[in-house]
């Protein structure tokens, strides 16, 4: 294992430290685990929270500013924030309003931001709104999963939803519109290569010179079969086809993302998206926005996936509205 | 050689196929293999070009728009682009205020650029000023390259002379701030694996499971030594000290730059500028701004580079102006 770090069990708490430093507009609350905005959003604004294992960065904690999340609770690598964090997290974002808590499909996660909730419902009687992300199309249940796993629709849902927060829609509208969102999403991902969770010290997987995993999740769950190595265009269709399968996408604006699992350099990312767009022209999606780079990863895994949302205008124009974080800026 | 390709020969018209989808606001010269903004500058603003070896992404491609470069030539992987590149590259970049092109130290780009100048500037007359980034502390010479190596402070070149452009500074201004830039700039890399080009289909170089090679160039060039993989806080000093001994960033709004090589995760990252924050710090470095990400990569390879640039308050101020290309973004 080769790894820029210092000791396994530090990772978090030294990339915490880090982030900190790199990041004068956020707060580190290093003892809880939770990054906030520095700067809280106005009193009477619905807080948006999120969370979960880390190493998935820029996931969350890259998603926390204005227009997007207030605060994201930090687990271990690959492990559940405990409710107490998710407790932290809630406490730390409510301006009065409310809080809405976007939870990706893992048993852990679902079970201790619930918890969480209920923690922070009985002490200080916040109102707690939870939507859970499962876009993944790839299996069914899974290694951490009953259902769906929950992967890049998240980046869609806390975009569009913490434009909604901010610009002041109340509580239920904006848990009514992240659940929108939530269910127009879907996702399958390809893995090169397995990643390495620091603890664990070797390869979760073994995937052999010349095979890829398709439908791979992001703590690299097993996927839906192994395949030989193929051409770019070849992978495309492997994104494409079930994604499409599972969900109409034409006749209404889509949103793409086209995401690298960390460990993919960014000229491979843009080769697979022009495949990708190919396909999806010749399948009559209308592409509106999109985004391809690092944005939920899975630490230094080969490969990529594909996430498409069917939007709306209103979703559109929340996609569109200003957002600063340091996993994702534009319109200030 | 796992990679998300077509074929070898293929990579970089793939990649540039899929930038121009993912990226409306450019225009894809695909057969000169040239980037530039869709919505050209202002005319009668000077513009600013670069460009270099491919599998450096984003750079330098992904810094074409408002408030960097006007066009990027794109070279195949780790290979110049053309003089004809270049001139194709200057002249649909000039607005009539002529041109500064910023260029890597290595020869066969300092060659083409000189090139592709005199044959827009023998053509049609366009002013063409040179400005060479040399910022690597590694290695006085290398393989590729007479005197020091240009790496990441190229980034900040583009950036502030980008800036400096934008507001309407002239030929003479813009190419002298953009050389006071590069002569306050200092980089040190450092790889925990090899890049593989596509071409080559096997690693660069062998970096044995352990070590670590100290003082790497982009395109996988020798450092100056091997040393045993230490933790972060070890090869934080690998990167701080030479950096700092080379130049005095005391006294000085500093910007830095803590970049991966394009393998290594962002979790990783953190952890590494946290290491790096706190050596800073100690060294009586005021770090004014500072970025943590992949900025100036070697496609797949693993490791990070540390680039400090010794800033003004000019350089700060139009550090900080509007920038909005696909890898840097802010303000807008």
């Amino acid at each position: 294992m080769k790894k820029l770090i210092n000791t396994p069990d530090s990772v978090l708490s030294d990339a915490l430290r880090g982030l900190a430093a790199a990041h004068p507009e956020l707060r580190v609350d290093a003892d809880a685990r939770v990054v906030f905005r520095a700067a809280p959003k106005r009193a009477g604004r619905v807080a948006l929270i999120s969370g979960g294992g880390s190493g998935h960065e820029p996931l969350h904690a890259g998603f926390v500013g204005p227009g997007m999340l207030d605060a994201a609770a930090c687990g271990e690598i690959f492990t559940s924030p405990t409710p107490d964090q998710v407790q932290a997290a809630i406490a730390g974002a409510d301006t009065g309003a409310g809080v809405v808590q976007i939870v990706k499909n893992y048993t852990g996660d679902v079970m201790n931001f619930e918890m969480g909730a209920e923690l922070a419902e009985l002490e200080s009687g916040t109102a707690v709104e939870t939507v859970l992300v499962a876009d993944d199309v790839a299996v069914e249940d899974s290694t951490h999963t009953a259902g769906r796993r929950g992967v890049g629709t998240t980046l869609f849902v806390e975009k569009i939803a913490g434009a909604a927060a901010e610009e002041g829609q109340d509580l239920a509208s904006v848990a009514d519109l992240a659940r929108r969102v939530a269910a127009a999403g879907r996702s399958m991902g390809v893995a090169l290569t397995s990643s390495t969770v620091p603890a664990a010290g070797k390869p979760t997987f073994d995937l052999p010179e010349g095979e890829i995993e398709v439908g791979i999740g992001i703590h690299g769950e097993p996927g839906r079969r192994r395949e030989p190595l193929e051409p770019a265009s070849a992978i495309a269709k492997l994104l494409v086809e079930p994604v499409l399968a599972d969900l109409d996408f034409t006749g209404a604006p889509t949103i793409a993302l086209l995401g690298g699992m960390g460990a993919t350099p960014l000229i491979e990312l843009y080769v697979m998206y022009g495949e990708v767009a190919a396909l999806l022209e010749a399948a009559g999606v209308r592409v509106a926005r999109r985004l391809v780079g690092n944005y939920v990863t899975s630490l230094d895994m080969a490969g990529c996936s594909l996430t498409l949302l069917r939007a709306d205008d209103e979703m559109l124009r929340l996609w569109d509205a200003p957002v600063a974080t340091p996993g994702l800026r534009w319109g200030e």
